[in-house]
């Protein structure tokens, strides 16, 4: 796999600053400092770094895995070089702020940047993201001391973080978790309790790690109101930030996975010696709700996840169809004297191929907007756009997450099919890709959580009105599409997909509503998944639309066939695959509710 | 993984006996000397010899994996007693002549017994299975002294098989081989090359491998005209039946894989010291029809390999799904005091359930209607008939083979999903399962091959009459649910999707006969599609029916359930799911042609 493998430059552009304009955010105070330029080079140098440090290991991890022997966990030898190398080129925290360490980047820059250090190596990036989670979440709810204790460490990557939610008997259910915590008097926390498949639990490419662990204080409520959240360091950290005696968190045991085998998920023992010392972040019992600024940041990371190995696996099958002969030009199928063609040329190849791309350039859409909207929350001055901004992040990220988990595995799987034998072979990448990716729609809230998400607090917020604010801007774009030649034909499928997607969300509110809860859920994640199938033909018609208008104001030669791509990728969408759509859009309508009323010995068994 | 949740057998049970009266086929003096209780006793015999022999070393064979040093191939140390165990119970030619070294048992009830050999550890079954279709191909084609000294050897799996097809730049177009044949002045031949991608190429687990070898005679035509069969023993086989030199054809090579850890997939070479003997099998230069016998063979059996592994992928989740408890309640899902439930009660697991329990249930009907078919064309009298059951069985090999494939896998990731967290871990199977059933869309031709074969030889058959025929079988069995209470609902959707299968048929052969070739074939796979999606409506709408006249007539109590999840499953299938495939019909009409159009640059990359 090559750098240029990973994710398209050219594409990346083209969404960036063609489709949602990110120069103009210069334009904002908190911007100023950068260009056009400082932007193509943060890019530049990602992309730099993720070819020539993290692809080389990607193999190598996967190969070598991950050891744990009597309580210590090593990971692959070849991360090593590039870990330190990560944290020197302050890889992490290119949208924070810089007094806390950040490079103060757009958050829709950092994510293309993250496109290359995610989709080169995501086994070696998840050892150092979470630590950007645990930062946040005491950036926005610790002391001033504990900011002063972590923050820039977390940051910098100079420590590492986990997040320490799932126990053995309470994985979706984090209310039934049993870890406890007793005040001690000296004011720190006492915890006792096991934690199950904890990513990064334990590690020695650095010196401590911080584990934001959730616990329940002795005497507090049951169920997630009370639940509280404490920073456990693995080494305890004294008042001036030195390091102080190892903490009573160890881990207990590495699990063997499918894929991510460079990636230590942990089970972890908290106060097996009576020992294990916290400090509470935030209010006691509100842990849930600080956990959640956390908990979005992963799911929004997990759909770049999910994306970024679909990039990647696309463009390896996109070479290999433009390399590898096989197979005479169908019009030539029977003469055995015709020549070999590349297997790019056969048919169904091509709508393989014309299937993934659209599901990656419309998850690369979808991905970005979702950072954009990051940025207007940010930078905005109007109170109104802010809130807004971040609602729709809200309603928007279950469907990122589980969407993009599902699409970009669906992607992945097409890639080994378009390489054939060679596709399950390790020698050729993609196989490891897509058991990577499989874990996206698993981890940090299944998929099913993010359809419940989705249906139960999200479709709601404010009666209805962020999302009907998103069918607005569906609309915009068709708006827009319906004034150019090549994209006005395709307006009218897309105003019925806007209609009925609203169609849907009603049909699962009245069912709500009527308290019909069984058959609703039934339906959360087809209906997860038709939104998204409309966010996808969305923002494959704004592109297309970009497009259009490029080639309409004279673009360069050289730009034509990409342009034209872009067109050619949304009439495919909304010939061969909105139908599809449709028919699931009528499927949810009809509320059927056999799932529910079949009896448990029905499954036969 | 306990063998209960290999196969389901109840549904076994109903599948042969109640869905397709495998009892009535004692009637013909084939099969008379049969009954239910001796059919009864092969099946349990099978599950007994799955559960107590090969089930310990499906996860043992996978982490055991084969070894490649100088030349040896090494099959997992845990294959070897369960091997000689199966070669001894004879379980490798069920339903063949008894005077072959068979069983001679109804096809039908041998892949109901294989369901159990196949699905507890495909990795083992490989090494003994193309054995078999090597058989059959020599007794369709060989000598007589070829039957003499190879059938019997092969169908005991005393020897084991091999099909040299594939070279390293010639997989789907075997037409381009390169491997090549001249003929020795006694008789034999020399040959001379490069063979990739061979299963069971090389073992020690039997004293010898007959490796049937396409080649080209020098001098023959180019292409698929010019090529010949020859049998290629790993040890030379003596006029006398004794064995005598070590042939030249040896293994340069095992590949590593996504799954099947335990099966070899070996590089091999032919002839390197010039001292490579084959014997020809049949005529020269029609290789390709021989080998069609035993590929044929080997597509049904990869669509059952699938159907199986999803089966097993099945059974296990539901067992999960039934023990393992998580959350409460949706109606008491706030109240954090509530009890929780096993997760079998939660709407989006039993929606996940009833698809997986769709897709196996068809499946399975469908893969034994197969069979019944090849039954038929033993035992029937009537040429007409037997003419019919064959071209039948032809017509819907490829989809049997690619369908089952696609969503057999499925059903795989949807167990994964089930079991959540846990789904990623090895220790839990259904990754392993997964990732052994891959291989089914890629094998033996991929699902692109499977949708050529379907579109350009098959759908035409004798002017498409066979298809229309099937059509007509699915229309006989929408008349009789019609006349049940519980099945008459489902009738009107069910003729829609035979009608509009018909007008998808008929838009595929204009389009075709058009001469729009490659709109045509961009469109192939998808119509394999949606025919697979039609079978399963029929075979569901059957099942409902069988289960519905059993209900009427007065079921044992405890069969109740059972009979009842028969009717939801079609139920579920018809409202929750054929409203895509009726989407994914429209779009195959649409026959939009972005795929073909669009440039190649168009891509991207």
């Amino acid at each position: 796999m090559a750098a240029q493998h990973v994710a398209d430059r050219r594409d990346i552009d083209f969404v960036l600053f063609d489709q949602f304009h990110a120069e103009s955010l210069t334009e904002h105070a908190m911007y100023a400092d950068f260009n056009r330029k400082t932007f193509d080079m943060v890019i530049s140098e990602a992309r730099k770094f993720a070819l020539k440090e993290l692809l080389p290991t990607y193999a190598t991890g996967d190969r070598q895995g991950v050891q744990f022997d009597r309580g210590t966990v090593t990971p692959p030898e070849c991360f090593r070089r590039p870990f330190d190398l990560f944290c020197q080129g302050e890889w992490l925290a290119l949208s924070e702020e810089p007094e806390l360490g950040g490079q103060g980047l757009p958050f829709i820059i950092s994510h293309a940047a993250g496109e290359y250090l995610i989709g080169t190596n995501f086994a070696f990036s998840s050892y150092a993201m979470l630590g950007h989670g645990a930062g946040k979440m005491i950036e926005h709810y610790g002391t001033e001391e504990q900011k002063k204790l972590f923050i820039k460490k977390l940051y910098s990557g100079t420590w590492t973080g986990t997040m320490l939610l799932t126990e053995p008997d309470a994985g979706s259910d984090v209310g039934a978790l049993t870890t406890s915590a007793r005040r001690n008097d000296d004011g720190t926390w006492s915890l006792y309790g096991t934690k199950a498949f904890i990513t990064s639990g334990d590690h020695d490419l650095t010196e401590n790690i911080i584990h934001p662990v959730l616990a329940r204080i002795e005497g507090a409520p049951a169920g997630t109101k009370g639940i509280s959240i404490f920073l456990v360091p693995k080494i305890w950290v004294n008042e001036d930030g030195s390091l102080g005696e190892p903490n009573d968190i160890v881990c207990t045991g590495i699990e063997e996975k499918m894929g991510l085998h460079g990636s230590a998920t942990c089970s972890m023992a908290l106060g097996s010696k009576g020992a294990c010392r916290g400090l509470l972040l935030g209010e006691e019992n509100k842990g849930m709700r600080i956990m959640f600024t956390m908990m979005n940041e992963a799911r929004l990371g997990v759909g770049i996840q999910a994306f970024s190995h679909a990039s990647a696996a696309y463009l390896l099958a996109l070479e290999y169809a433009r390399t590898r002969k096989q197979g005479r030009a169908i019009e030539e199928a029977l003469d055995p004297t015709a020549p070999s063609v590349p297997i790019i040329d056969h048919p169904d190849v091509r709508r393989m191929l014309l299937e993934m791309k659209c599901c990656v350039d419309g998850m690369r859409s979808f991905a970005y907007y979702i950072a954009l909207l990051m940025d207007h929350h940010r930078v905005s001055d109007a109170p109104d756009v802010q809130e807004l901004s971040d609602d729709l992040v809200g309603l928007l990220t279950p469907v990122l997450k589980a969407y993009n988990g599902i699409k970009g595995y669906e992607v992945c799987i097409k890639a080994i099919q378009v390489f054939g034998g060679a596709g399950y072979l390790r020698d050729y990448t993609v196989e490891q890709i897509a058991r990577d990716c499989k874990i996206a729609s698993i981890y940090e809230g299944t998929d099913g959580i993010q359809a419940m998400d989705l249906l139960a607090r999200k479709l709601g917020m404010k009666k209805g009105q962020v999302f009907m604010e998103l069918l607005n801007r569906m609309n915009q774009t068709i708006e827009d599409a319906a004034g150019l030649a090549a994209t006005q034909p395709l307006t009218d499928n897309a105003s019925k997909a806007v209609n009925r997607l609203g169609d849907c969300a009603m049909a699962m509110g009245k069912t709500l509503l009527g308290g019909n809860l069984r058959t609703a859920f039934a339906h959360s994640l087809p209906f997860l998944e038709v939104m998204g199938d409309a966010v996808m033909a969305w923002m494959l018609l704004w592109r297309a639309a970009t497009a259009a208008r490029k080639l309409e104001t004279g673009a360069p030669k050289k730009e034509i066939p990409y342009l034209n791509g872009q067109i050619k990728g949304a009439e495919f969408f909304f010939a061969n695959l909105l139908p599809v759509t449709f028919g699931k859009m009528d499927a949810l309508m009809a509320l059927g509710d056999a799932a529910v009323t079949i009896e448990d010995k029905g499954f036969g068994g």
